[in-house]
């Protein structure tokens, strides 16, 4: 039965199914992936995507934990967004209905396929996953046992698929009208290219190059602990920050404050003249200002005012996350309502952009496009809407001879 | 001032300004119209054509008493759609923004200019406009007029821009990062072309395949009026009905009472061969299906139940809008929960699928994509939405470190 058709409870059964296939076939999958970790020491994998490929015991019970979440998220599907009389017995209604079928690229991740397969089965939809050559073993148990847990529900086993070559994955980012969503879990390099090569929506972010503006008026105590945390906390996510802007009346003070923090945390800075004149060793090249450092480095530059830190958003930053801090209630709002970005934030720090610490639950990504959705990501990216109208032999010559007249009336949703 | 920035007064104002402007220049404007409809009748422009691209003093009032109604709409900015407390004192609220710049490529149609310009600045964004070479001089004395419009507003006249050449509208097709949303208004294959051509998003659609299915319980003479209507109301509109799917249990008793009707009314019937023997002349050949013929032209097959209906309308659709007629609910649920395309209709003509039929006020276009928008776009289609942050001092590594946790509180709207 098509996937679009089954209930709340037969989709939210069909994730806790395969959580329990998970389970049973964990040894295999821990075993598969073992093979993977072997294959990838001979072949000299960086120990980074080592880290990121392995998968022990403990590591899957979590990723099956996380399945289980899943199922009890609240079902996207079916919310009326829409209820309208348009005229008496011509009912209009706009529900959420899955995408359809979403492709999912991912490196070498391997819980990225439980995550994700099961977002996608919680919101109806059919996945068709391409993991990474390196995860090639543990992808393949880790599907056999989804499907396995699918064969036990309402949905069909062929909801879920794997492809294993690269030209298999070039032809996915072919499938238009086929493919409804492209969702890359990578480098950036990876979500460029597929960005690149695909005329599909893609759900995600290539760069992430975060501001934290510090103003003129200011508590220069609190601005340091979130620059500091906005940088250190997690300096590979996507959202730390890379630039600190810094108003030219508070930059001496600030910097006074923060270079020993800095210093400590194993930050290194990079400024621009007017900053390294306040104590910044390294000088800041042109690059530095559109580089997504993912590391604990962090460019710095001192600006005029508010507008010229506006400006230098508007032409380096990625559209992520941008934050200020200042005591301006004013100068706040006009940053929060100039900066066009998919976060815009007021005194705490940018790593706050994420699915879970905004309450989505799960997250399928962050996405900087211009249209929705964009930010974080829950089930709502998941899902569009349809409109369903019913009648009882409306036509439409009937409104435009003027024997009838629409009513145009709400009602409750 | 930043576009974005201006309040819904200020936004109103302007396009109020704008409808001034356009009658103050009036003549102007049909003077230049005057002298496009003399150059397309020296180069020989097909009728359809001229009739397009005429705008006589009447028209033009009608197109300003347009702008007017758009300046009445309600604001699609600043809406608040979520409104949570992260923690105490971390305030997370999503706002409707701006798209920033819309990039509007249309034929022969200079009434379109000002429908999508006020369209645009009540909603926020600039607008970069391309018309169709034989509409250039009723174009430029209408943007010339506009622009006299917010130079007495407190938007920028720069907010409207005019392309003119052919190599300027494909340079806009590559300005991502710039341009935001592409709006063909057109032919299908200029949209198809659009879409070929950018990376943008494009939102329109090519293709309206729309179906009528007559099912087995049915209330015929209800169906045969709904199929006529559907049918010849506006044939050459986008969701006009190009097949006719009849069960096979119907289709007798359904064509006894439809061919004189049809016939009547001008229309050519294409039918399959079931069809055929029940009395249609002309054969069905097998792109008669997949062709929008955008005229008095049906094609009809037979079906053996409602699963082959749903088959066909999956194989050849447009996911536009479709429709079913029965007097079964349940046969009616399933085929609105089955068919994927942005209408589902039940007992109603196709014809509805319309901005203004839905109360909408303005329609931007319709968009058959999969993701949001999609149907008939109102104002809604021109904004997106920002998440702001608002807190003091708060930084992700107190959630981390178990100091702090999440509320996750919802607050009122």
């Amino acid at each position: 039965m098509a996937l679009g058709r089954l209930s709340d409870q037969q989709r939210r059964d069909a994730v806790l199914a395969m959580a329990s296939a998970l389970e049973a076939e964990a040894d295999t999958i821990v075993a598969a992936n073992q093979q993977d970790l072997e294959a990838a020491a001979a072949d000299g994998l960086p120990s980074a995507l080592v880290a990121r490929l392995k998968l022990d015991t403990m590591k899957l019970q979590g990723a099956i934990a996380g399945v289980r979440q899943v199922a009890d998220l609240p079902d996207p599907v079916g919310v009326r967004q829409l209820h309208r009389e348009l005229d008496d017995g011509l009912l209009l209604e706009r529900f959420s209905v899955p995408l359809g079928v979403l492709g999912v690229i991912f490196e070498a991740r391997p819980d990225a396929v439980m995550q994700i397969a099961s977002l996608a089965i919680r919101s109806g939809n059919g996945a068709i996953l391409k993991g990474g050559r390196e995860a090639s073993r543990s992808c393949a148990a880790i599907l056999q046992a989804l499907q396995e847990g699918l064969k036990a529900s309402a949905v069909s086993a062929q909801a879920l698929d794997l492809l294993t070559s690269r030209e298999e994955s070039l032809a996915l980012l072919k499938l238009d009208g086929l493919v409804d969503l492209i969702i890359p879990r990578g480098s950036n390099e990876l979500v460029r290219f597929i960005q690149d090569n695909t005329r599909i929506p893609v759900l995600g972010h290539a760069d992430g190059i975060c501001h934290l503006y510090v103003d003129q008026e200011v508590d220069l105590a609190q601005a340091v602990r979130i620059a500091v945390d906005a940088k250190t906390q997690y300096p590979a996510a996507c959202n730390a920050i890379e630039t600190l802007l810094l108003h030219r009346l508070t930059a001496e003070a600030f910097l006074d404050q923060a270079l020993p923090v800095f210093r400590q945390a194993g930050v290194q800075l990079r400024g621009d003249a007017a900053s390294q004149a306040l104590g910044i060793k390294v000088a800041a090249d042109d690059s530095d200002w559109s580089t997504e450092f993912s590391d604990l480095v962090l460019s710095v530059r001192v600006v005029a005012d508010l507008e010229e830190a506006l400006e230098h958003i508007r032409r380096y930053g990625s559209r992520h996350t941008d934050a200020i801090c200042t005591t301006n209630a004013d100068t706040a709002e006009t940053f929060l309502r100039s900066v066009d970005s998919a976060g815009v934030y007021w005194n705490c720090s940018t790593r706050f952009a994420d699915g879970f610490r905004y309450g989505f639950g799960a997250e399928v990504g962050i996405s900087t496009q211009t249209l929705p959705p964009r930010g974080p990501v829950g089930l709502e990216g998941l899902v569009t809407y349809r409109y369903q109208l019913r009648g009882d032999g409306h036509i439409a010559a009937d409104y435009a001879s003027g024997v009838r007249s629409f009513t145009h009336r709400d009602l409750p949703l």
